[in-house]
């Protein structure tokens, strides 16, 4: 055995509920668990390397389902502002600063936040993503779902009016499709990348493209990740191409879009009988809780989606707008945005929310068989959590385990301090094994420094409401 | 000079937006503030200390506006029930093991947990508020606004209807009111402690009692600080006591006890109008975005109030329900959800976050004059914020100073790494100067474990939805 960690409360996530053990251990040999039970039951002696989990929780690693974390330079860049204004006028000036490196910066930064939170899978969702995890992931030894974003839609949009029609490119989405196809290729047989298919939204590419992404998907078992329903600039687009009555859902629908091999992020602009009917098809759902409500005013539906049966996660999209992807403090406001949105202090418990990090993304991302529960077997993506701390004080067992509620709602993301991915220890103690984290700063300070001052004039010029806050002195 | 913090962002708070100083410095002289402006114009070298505030926000202390801290051994106790449910079945089971002693407990525990996110000055209402400011916050040289509870109603209400009329005790409201008194003499001339008269609500007090505080409050120069409008349960008494038409802040407008000296907690049960006439009156408002959320699946009016002209500022109330006492995530919970109760992402930006828990805190509590922003003369209240973070990174200062949205945003509130009260260094580096946090957690848990199970069986026969929770593996 390589790893064994002992006197801790396990959360398994096997069966309905939390699946907790007592006084447990946990055995990983190489990149698998090879010991789900109580510590009496382990000969952990034998091990290379013990964990004392007294006043812990050891759980299944989080699952970050839906995230873009190349844009990471830009935290704090594009806040506050409507709706309409944050893509172009907030977020756009700088983004046409960004280097392929300045991705890669990004990407870093994001995931080593991440890691420090207690993710251990992220689902990224990138154009040229295979950069990311062949600079990032794989050096950094990280779980990464490789999204390529396919889309056919010419990027010069700025001067379109909402209610103007896209222009399709056919050329531009076959050349995404190849590039999405050749990551298959190069991370075959890779244990810590799978691939899906990115096609960005209804709006972005034509229906024959959509097919022809399923049948590749069919043919190599894997699935279709898209941006679905995300509101007011969508529904235009497709009202306008398909006609009036038309919604995104009714197109995917009568085009056999719709099954089990979707996941749709975001799909807040759906009724209540599309919802039961993505459910119905086995479509799986992503919402970003922080990231929907902080740029468009709205609480992604994962509660309801829970509600209706259907397999729901989360993700954290982007550094700008939610300002971070700590999956832990997305927890939080899963639960809390959904009481509210709900005049519901009972909706969206606790154990929901860390079903939606933990097995839920793993079923959503069809990675269940191997990860999203402690289960011998599986891999071994493992964190640890140290309750001793003021903010989780007290740890109280009996008549009720408080420490599964404070963990969604007391807990910062700071207090994981072991993280272990494919059986291999990538933070100790709270310390990162092999990787210096302020070198990594220092980069990405001295790159942002240079894009925003690069963009300063764009930015000022297209006069989104930041420039006004800024010129009162509130930024 | 005995502190200097120097090559820092200030943030002052003086003035209506955030005077920001780049490159600022703060001089400290014994209890107050000696200096503020750039680090070129203080010379810093004749200081007994100096603090290197490179890449980091040196700001007044978080005002944490209303709280119980006394219940904190019960965090993760009572979560995730129906409103109905949450004082009497889920709280309730547990209160009545809780010893004098645990309150103490609890409060040391909930202040060094609100120290360590950057919390200074806590307003804490509590019965018998006296022991805890003895016992805790003098210990550890905190300020406290202490506020003691008064109420007139018998304890004893578990048979009433929530239509039955509570019984009034004149003989327990004078007694509260001595002891209210004696708080003024016992810590007159405290450079920590103020003091405030605590009235319960309108349904725990009769006017009469009321008018007899608020007179001793004009002798004393001192404000109310009262529960108001809190929904239902109230809602019910009020109409039975008054008529079928009365509202809570009808009854306190009629009476002559709306006015400047009212520190009004929640409010959530108010309208339009009513809300307008106590901006008019000069009520002061304090919100509690998590505890109200979790516990009503409301979400407090804070932006509203702000909008309107009212001075508002922000509470934890108590561990159990909102999970914490950190008033950083505080400042995120109340942005993000008055946006989505809007539908408006602009709503309650960053800046009116921050200025809710320093500046906005200090007008509500009437300490303005010393503390709540950093200006020559006021009382060293001082946190600085390292944002050389991953979850802080960038930082940028042009165009814009992305560090505000993420201070917000982004913080944990375990980047605060120097604490400093009435010129005191609490915090230095992250670690406490003399106390000693490991010895507190273990007496907490020592203590919680006997009253939870000591509780057990009045918390099953109470049989709250957290029962069945547990029953189902969920808890």
């Amino acid at each position: 055995m390589d790893i064994a960690i002992i006197n801790t409360w396990l959360m398994t996530f096997s069966g309905k509920a939390l699946g907790i053990i007592s006084n447990g251990a946990l055995g990983i040999e190489e990149d698998k668990i090879s010991y789900v039970g109580t510590t009496d039951g382990l000969n952990y002696k034998q091990a290379d390397k013990v964990i004392d989990g007294t006043d812990h929780i050891t759980m299944p690693g989080l699952i970050n389902s839906h995230t873009h974390t190349g844009v990471t330079l830009l935290r704090g860049g594009a806040q506050d502002l409507p709706e309409i204004e944050w893509m172009n006028k907030g977020l756009g000036p700088f983004m046409k600063w960004l280097t392929a490196n300045d991705h890669i910066i990004g990407t870093k930064l994001a995931v080593l936040e991440g890691l420090r939170s207690g993710t251990t899978t992220f689902a990224e969702y990138a154009g040229f993503v295979s950069k990311l995890v062949k600079q990032v992931y794989l050096p950094f030894n990280v779980r990464v779902v490789a999204i390529e974003t396919l889309n056919e839609v010419s990027s010069d949009r700025a001067h379109l009016k909402p209610t103007d029609l896209y222009d399709f490119d056919g050329a531009k989405g076959s050349a995404a499709l190849k590039r999405a196809n050749d990551i298959f290729q190069e991370f075959k047989g890779n244990k810590l990348v799978s691939s899906m298919y990115g096609p960005q939204a209804l709006d972005f590419c034509s229906v024959p493209l959509l097919l022809d992404i399923q049948q590749q998907a069919i043919d190599r078992g894997c699935k279709l990740h898209m941006h679905v329903a995300q509101g007011e600039r969508e529904r235009l687009q497709i009202t306008n191409r398909f006609g009036k009555n038309q919604t995104t859902i009714k197109i995917l629908e009568k085009n056999g879009l719709l099954s089990d091999r979707l996941v749709a992020a975001h799909i807040h602009d759906t009724s209540v009988d599309e919802r039961s009917l993505m459910v119905k098809r086995g479509v799986g759902m992503v919402g970003c809780p922080s990231a929907i409500s902080m740029i468009d005013g709205i609480v992604p539906p994962l509660g309801h989606y829970m509600k209706l049966g259907g397999n729901a996660a989360i993700g954290t999209d982007q550094a700008p707008g939610p300002g971070h992807h700590n999956m832990f403090q997305e927890m939080r406001m899963a639960s809390v945005l959904t009481k509210v949105i709900n005049k519901d202090p009972t909706a969206l418990p606790p154990w929901e929310s860390l079903q939606l990090t933990t097995i839920g993304g793993a079923r959503v991302l069809g990675l269940d068989k191997s990860i999203g529960s402690l289960e011998v077997g599986k891999r071994a993506d493992i964190i640890t959590i140290n309750l001793k701390k003021l903010n989780l004080t007290p740890i109280v067992e009996k008549p009720i385990r408080n420490f599964i509620p404070n963990l969604v709602y007391s807990t910062t993301g700071n207090e994981v301090d072991n993280v272990i991915i494919n059986g291999n220890q990538i933070i100790s103690n709270n310390q990162f094994s092999n990787i210096d984290e302020l070198s990594i700063i220092k980069e990405a300070n001295k790159r942002a420094k240079i894009i925003f001052e690069n963009a300063a004039e764009d930015w000022i010029e297209a006069g989104s409401k930041m420039v006004s806050y800024h010129q009162n002195g509130f930024l």
